[in-house]
């Protein structure tokens, strides 16, 4: 059921005429599937696995590494590092509000949070694990983790790859930020934008950037589970930021599916909290939000603004990071001292 | 001043005749120099950098990436990873109740957790930092940090090398567990500690552990800072413990002054919490607490314990980890994207 959203129709009248949009203010609550409701149990339970590095094979990475909630949800590189100092390919999307994602990945190689939890425990160059049940023994050989699982799962619960995921995509859809000077706009607080954002909003509609980046985590329509929304990008070639960027590098979703059609289609990505989020792109190579407004303007719109209108979009994007939840820190079990190779 | 401090004075009657030894709780708050008295701005200032992981070279790696204070204040390895994937030498040393220790690091090189804390980031297979003045200017291009250093320093506060290590000392101030079963068997709650800790308290001063790890913390007495208590490890070498951790290995406080009369000193390191930290030892080559106390009888008192006695000491240590602080996740404030290589 989709929760109820408030929206706001706003009738911009710019320039190129009158333009009809449907701003959404994000949820205050992230939809969970049926079969993995979320719990206060399940949460916290999540907010361990999400910070133990012991789900790795060097023990020293874990989701927080590159995904950390104490900042943007990523790490503020061009793509991360992983177990051995490894340099992973692509930049590394913000945990904030994917839970609003209908697939997971820049690729969208995983339908949902539950699936892109396992992905990057065995991901060579990320955690590193050579099987994810190498990963689920460790688990399993602390101790202290059985009660939590317990609580979360019931008295019988197995501690496998599945509960553990589950665990993980549940405290992530606790993982969102609702309240930014945006959501609060939209729900009528006038002044939560300043007048140079408001210009922004109208030239965000205006330019055509809500044509991919919709709805209310500004990544495209609120789709099932598993369906995706992809686009593609590059898709005007006519400009500098194609090789300046090298974008037309990383053949996106094809990359996985091997087919033409997928060539260089990529899930889009939120735009929400870009203030904490550079670099930004796959590739992580743009390093303003000014910069990423031109760039995504040429190569999707074939569009060259001005640069007031940059300005004005940008600043709007600003207005769409919020507060981060105020979490506290997990406490670990400790590793019995027999586990340790 | 030494804070007031409840001590428990036990005639403990073993088989070796009776030894009086003055048992001693942690103190529920750390002592702080008086030029670095701890502030809770401060405190959640050095929570913030402790945390940021762009006081290193790569921007992926923190204090507490091996100093982790959500489980034993370490990282469990046998020795740690830095930037690029580099090993370490030394077993990472619990940051839980450093605030106690004289001197820091296993060699004692640091005088304080002020000079302790500027150590790591330019250590090449830490953080990795070139110059510590490449770290601080990182901060310094921070915005949102300026005003957590104004309410830490003052109005005109700067952001140095040394205001970074002071906040990062005084957060760390707070990382100690007062309240472990032996303090409040200390203070007088006799059910405390089991019997088997009870016998493994008196195995422990018998045998003549606590001539060295005395004090409130296990780690000798409370000494002027700057002071360091070493004690040569091993002083008995006619045992296969020797070669089998290796213990001849790296010359300690040697390796860095060069003498002659420091070889094989070390720092005398805590015991509490043991529970979270193994591996155990300067390299982290001994696994479980039995094993540890094994080795350090015989190397340290030419002493072989029966199973019995190994088993009782290894439940008293179990009985000196206290319950870690629970903690809120600091904010770190986000980088701009003019500051990112």
């Amino acid at each position: 059921m989709r929760p109820f959203v408030p929206a706001l129709f706003l009738l911009l009248a710019g320039s190129g005429g009158a333009v009809a949009v449907d701003w959404q203010a994000l949820p205050t609550q992230a939809p969970a599937p049926a079969d993995n409701p979320t719990t206060p149990a399940k949460v916290e339970l999540g907010k361990m696995l999400y910070f133990d590095p012991r789900l790795s094979s060097t023990g020293n990475i874990s989701c927080f590494s590159c995904h950390n909630v104490m900042e943007g949800g990523d790490d503020h590189r061009p793509t991360s590092i992983g177990v051995h100092g490894q340099l992973g390919g692509r930049n590394s999307p913000t945990v904030w509000n994917a839970a609003f994602q209908s697939v997971q990945f820049w690729d969208g190689r995983a339908a949902s949070l539950e699936d892109q939890a396992k992905g990057p425990i065995v991901n060579p160059v990320e955690m590193g694990m050579p099987k994810i049940e190498l990963a689920i023994e460790r688990i399993q050989r602390i101790p202290g983790y059985v009660p939590y699982f317990q609580r979360a799962f019931g008295k019988d619960a197995a501690i496998s790859a599945d509960t553990v995921a589950m665990a993980i995509a549940a405290y992530e859809r606790t993982l969102i930020t609702p309240d930014s000077p945006y959501d609060r706009f939209v729900k009528g607080d006038k002044k939560a934008l300043s007048a140079q954002q408001q210009r922004g909003m109208q030239a965000f509609a205006e330019v055509g950037c809500n044509a991919c980046h919709s709805g209310p985590n500004f990544s495209g329509p609120s789709l099932p589970t598993g369906s995706g929304f992809f686009m593609k990008f590059p898709t005007h070639i006519q400009n500098p930021y194609v090789s300046r960027y090298r974008l037309l590098d990383d053949g996106g979703k094809a990359v996985r599916t091997g087919k033409v059609e997928d060539q260089n289609f990529w899930r889009v990505p939120t735009l929400r909290n870009l203030t904490y989020t550079a670099p930004y792109l796959h590739n992580g190579l743009v390093k303003s939000l000014p910069e990423a407004v031109r760039v995504m303007a040429a190569t999707q719109l074939d569009k060259t603004l001005s640069e007031a209108q940059v300005a004005d979009i940008a600043a709007f994007l600003e207005g769409l990071s919020g507060e981060f939840p105020q979490q506290t820190m997990p406490r670990l079990p400790p590793t019995p001292g027999d586990m340790l190779e």
